[in-house]
């Protein structure tokens, strides 16, 4: 695979010198088209030790307006990221639309490489190649341009490189050997790079194998193959969005209209005195449980959806009052921020992703990808239906970090929401909650039937189910909510 | 000055929950008022150990709106946190104008408290305590609501309390023992308490000591100071905005029009071999210095400001090609995000301060405060008078965290600039650089002047000097750019 980054490319300086003034008007002309579109770009740099990644990385900066371009390398790991799954240091560095970002490494990590280099059998490294397709997939999908750049080096080549940067006080090689690593034996390297390479190389997020050997060849090919990346990006962001082909093939059919919501049990219902006793038993608990969650480090993440006046501001309330505001927050999910929209859409819940040993509510989610804007048609058919696989990846990555997920779908039927829409219209300090949106979702009962049963059978999974909570009484409700959640803790604690 | 709260104040529960539905309706009004202000509204939670304080968070927490609250306790600092400045913590966890912050201690935090209770002679945290009242002022003539708790206990109380509390598993003040300190003996605490409340009690942030023995006491009261503040501040944002008494007294005025500018001699310039040969030399300095100051953990900020078409980007674009991409980053200060304009002018600044050892340049900065927002009147005059304090004070934080602050004025006259901008216009790559706000703001070049003399004379601080940088020749001015910032570094890392 590497044969033809052995050849000895190089450049004459004054062939590089002639070529590069238009290459550079042309890619800041590129660059600049791209502020106006819904694209980030994202350059990965990657490859062999001593092809020079950090050459290429200021001559980037150099040649293009770094107005709107953000470096970011991942060797200097903070606790904050430790404390999270893997992928939150790269979710907050991914670029906005429209703008680069240039990643050392990206989540081609030195921890993976290790990893795969130090194995006996590099297919440990698989499953992780095979999440970084998934994850490249979702976000080129969104619109992001990705071109990821492996540097490589002849042998002969390298081995003097190593022996003079070694000699070089200032190298980056040199100063940070803790994180640059150990030299790596080079034919075990170019199995591993290779392996790398065929499982990641994708039309939405391809390789390019650049030989280092010479500064001006690797610098200028570097250039022509952004340059091209961009403009293909431009042409492709005036005809038809990329589709994502792993999609599932559209709604759930099924010939009888029943939804899994049918069969929640809207009569269960508790008197005053034992939803007292129940309540206050299971707060205590929940109390004991959160501490002891802090104790170990493990977090915890709620998610409350359901119909409007299901009551979640009232379950909520009941959860954050056993617990201590030290170790709980909650999050409401309204409009995103401009920053956020300037992301794909799982961004803004990644950012809040807790510490370690914390306790985190999202009062509403990104479960608005498939229910909300599904049935009101902010996302795309297309894009919705690709959430589910997206979500369920994330989830994924949330629970194998040991961060304990409990979902809610607080269940009402229609007699009842109107009972609490009128209550609310009449009671002063609720009439904030009621507004003319609410009476308009209330309409479309069906449509949103209809994408819970769905949300609920592709996204309720072994590692984060769904919780149905009937809510028509909210007593009973509420208790259901605090029982679930004790359960899970305890679960999740007793096999810590 | 604890007397009052000595009272064994206290509620029947009758009472209570006859006042609670009303202010519990009056504070949630109020708080969707706020919503509509420019006003974030910061309760801050402190006193005496044992008091309940996350208890009263809690109820507060039942009682509002908490899709407009956020609650933050500071005990398990980050390394993230550690690396920068101390109150870069606080920064990031301000509430947005119209939303509401519960702060745990918030900037009387527990270091501050621990190092005055520990210390021979209070007065050691004096200093701190006339910093805060800085800040706070900052704060509130912004439009940021302030309201102060300090929960105080009898001395008998509190004794049967703690006592009580360290019997019960589950109390924060066992579990987090480590964070929540040792006992703290009453009367030596009393005088501290009294100390941070005397210094710190003003009319723009004001403390409300409260008794705590009883908890419907103590929770109803909060809510009540909470209300009044809360509609206090909704009259006032009405009227005319508050005003920082402690502004300076106007523009500098003096009879002969004379500005720093005009003692910076643009004549001076490099020929092209002596540019080269500098050039490298200072380009090979910086980047073994930029080492260095990465091994010894000293961070370095840089601001470039300068007239349009000053030579930022070419001068920027010298530092960045000498240091390495993966410890440099380069922010270019572009219109504000929504998130960034719901907050302090500042924060936006604050969020990008560098981590340990990272150097950091700012491609415009906050000095835009007094500069352009002062010479077009986007900032009301009051604001960016007000200005060079805030700034001065922020400057001087980054200073004694160890930073290594550097400031640039690129300078050019009239001439050299009109020569520059005809020759972007007929530069096909360079056309994107020049707009017709370049041409506007190029007729209020004496309004510039003016405020760039100001800047100068009030901002240029022993430990932040301005740095006005001959601009006519760019060599010139590269090198002058590298040498000083070389210079710096030097002596900084000398006296590490």
């Amino acid at each position: 695979m590497f044969e033809a980054a052995e050849l000895g490319h190089k450049l004459r300086k004054a062939e590089f010198e002639e070529a590069v003034p238009d290459l550079r008007a042309q890619i800041l002309q590129a660059q600049h088209q791209l502020k106006q579109t819904n694209s980030p770009l994202i350059i990965i740099v990657s490859g062999v030790q001593g092809a020079g990644k950090g050459g290429v990385v200021n001559r980037l900066n150099e040649w293009m307006d770094t107005r709107y371009i953000d470096t970011y390398a991942y060797w200097e790991t903070s606790d904050e990221e430790e404390e999270r799954p893997y992928n939150w240091r790269y979710w907050r560095t991914l670029p906005p639309r429209g703008e680069t970002g240039i990643l050392f490494g990206g989540w081609y990590s030195a921890e993976l490489i290790d990893r795969g280099y130090e194995a006996d059998d590099m297919s440990v490294i698989d499953s992780e190649l095979s999440r970084i397709v998934d994850y490249e997939r979702m976000l080129a999908v969104d619109g992001a341009v990705i071109v990821k750049f492996w540097y490589h080096l002849p042998r002969k080549v390298q081995r003097a490189r190593l022996a003079r940067l070694s000699e070089d006080e200032r190298s980056y090689w040199r100063m940070a050997a803790k994180y640059a690593g150990r030299k790596k034996e080079f034919a075990k390297f170019s199995v591993l790079g290779e392996r790398i390479i065929r499982a990641t190389d994708t039309g939405l997020a391809p390789w390019h194998i650049i030989e280092a050997t010479d500064s001006r060849y690797r610098d200028l090919t570097t250039g022509q193959v952004v340059l091209h990346a961009l403009q293909r990006a431009l042409a492709q962001d005036k005809s038809a969005a990329r589709r994502d082909e792993t999609v599932p093939p559209g709604p759930i059919v099924d010939a009888d209209h029943a939804t899994v919501l049918d069969k929640v049990d809207l009569s269960r219902s508790l008197l005053k005195d034992e939803y007292k006793k129940k309540l206050a038993g299971y707060q205590h608990k929940l109390n004991a449980l959160s501490w002891e969650a802090y104790r170990l480090r493990r977090a915890c993440v709620l998610v409350f959806e359901g119909w409007d006046a299901s009551g979640k501001g009232g379950a909520i309330r009941r959860v954050t009052a056993a617990t201590d505001a030290r170790i709980t927050r909650a999050i409401a999910v309204a409009a995103p921020t401009d920053e956020e929209r300037a992301h794909h859409y799982l961004w803004r819940f990644w950012r809040h992703i807790p510490r370690a040993g914390h306790l985190l509510i999202f009062d509403r989610s990104w479960y608005g990808r498939v229910l909300v804007e599904r049935v009101e048609r902010f996302a795309a058919e297309d894009e919705w239906q690709r959430a589910y696989r997206e979500i369920n990846n994330f989830e994924q990555q949330l629970v194998e970090k040991g961060i304990v997920l409990v979902k809610y779908w607080l269940h009402i039927d229609q007699d009842e929401q109107l009972r609490r829409f009128k209550e609310r219209e009449q009671t002063p300090h609720k009439q904030h909650k009621i507004t003319e949106e609410d009476w308009r979702n209330r309409e479309k009962w069906g449509d949103y039937e209809r994408a819970v049963n769905d949300m609920v059978a592709r996204t309720s999974t072994d590692y984060a189910p769904w919780t149905l909570v009937a809510g028509n009484d909210k007593k009973y409700a509420r208790v259901e909510v605090l029982k679930t959640l004790c359960g899970a803790l305890e679960a999740a604690l007793e096999a810590s």
